[in-house]
């Protein structure tokens, strides 16, 4: 593909993951994706076979961005302190979109799963890397003494990544980043990291 | 209306509950509606004005059968037990469905919450009543000594009711009813109520 062909690419999955993000992939329309895009239909065909193609893009583009939110928000000297800015970034990137859109995956998942097998592997991969590595920093936690030793790694690491997708919606639904807030910090009080928290950035959450 | 109407639109009610519940909103068309509930367009629009006054009558419904699953699952003679009922109750009936549909506000609650102010006051309310009466029940278990006197019942409650939604859709994303059930025996683990499960039934659950 030429220069100005990947570039054209390039602006359709961005305006592609934005509507999306917002609106989900049954709400948004061959139409939305022209207008956003500012490329014509045909050319849209040129470089993806279908909406479904373009859907299965923009998937995977936000699995590689939040597989780096991953690394770069568990980033601290400690375990408990990497949980703590985990938690913190997912505040602050919802809290930085006012909680429009919510979590791209956890979206997907309660729409397409039923229905598109494709779409869910790739959600569903992305829910089972964040737990393992959720997982692997409870593990360190729990041997450094830092959590409760009776704590199941691999369980609570399910807990997690449910509660973090459950605390996006109920704020969602009461337009209230506190209601994600109060759900956050009860994890860490059940872990017993709360006020250990050291801000450090990240791109994309869940 | 008539006994014939009213009987017409209770049919096209239920048909529209059942794949609004499993496509969603705007995954659902008009085509879809007309196949399911065997009723003419023009018969459609004479029980409901739009496809959105039909979602919202769909919602209100399933909140209405909601709060009865709601009393009918929280019984038992002390709260650890009606906790304990209430999780056993949702996991049932997830299992029942094989997960197909999930939940139908918290699917609404990310489709719609950024577009439909109406939909998202539903679905709010619906969050909002469900978290009062845990938070209601674990008062009284904080009261008579069943769970750990430091657990705050109003931020629990909140965390409950986003881990049963982040459950409800990790499970749907992995297609396994044991990663719903997982993330609730955590919960349970948390709240000292596991293994003090009495079976009660209930019809329908977030």
């Amino acid at each position: 593909m030429r220069d100005k062909g990947i570039r054209t690419r390039e602006r359709v999955l961005a305006g592609a993951t934005e509507i999306f993000h917002r609106q989900g992939f049954s709400g948004t329309s061959i139409h939305d994706l022209i207008r956003v895009t500012g490329v014509k239909k045909g050319n849209l065909y040129h470089y993806f076979s279908s909406k479904e193609e373009m859907g299965l893009q923009v998937l995977s583009r936000a699995r590689d961005d939040f597989f780096r939110f991953l690394e770069n928000s568990l980033q601290g000297d400690r375990p408990s302190v990497q949980l703590a800015n985990h938690f913190d970034s997912i505040i602050r990137y919802h809290e930085s979109r006012n909680l429009v859109g919510g979590c791209i995956f956890g979206n997907t998942a309660l729409e397409m799963s039923d229905r598109n097998d494709t779409y869910r592997d790739v959600i569903h991969s992305v829910f089972e890397e964040w737990r393992r590595r959720i997982r692997d920093v409870l593990k360190s936690a729990v041997r450094f003494g830092e959590v409760r030793k009776d704590l199941d790694p691999e369980a609570m690491a399910r807990n997690i990544v449910a509660t973090v997708e459950g605390g996006i919606m109920v704020a969602r639904a009461s337009r209230n980043p506190a209601d994600l807030k109060a759900c956050l910090a009860v994890l860490a009080g059940i872990l017993g990291i709360d006020g250990e928290t050291v801000t450090h950035g990240g791109k994309q959450t869940g």
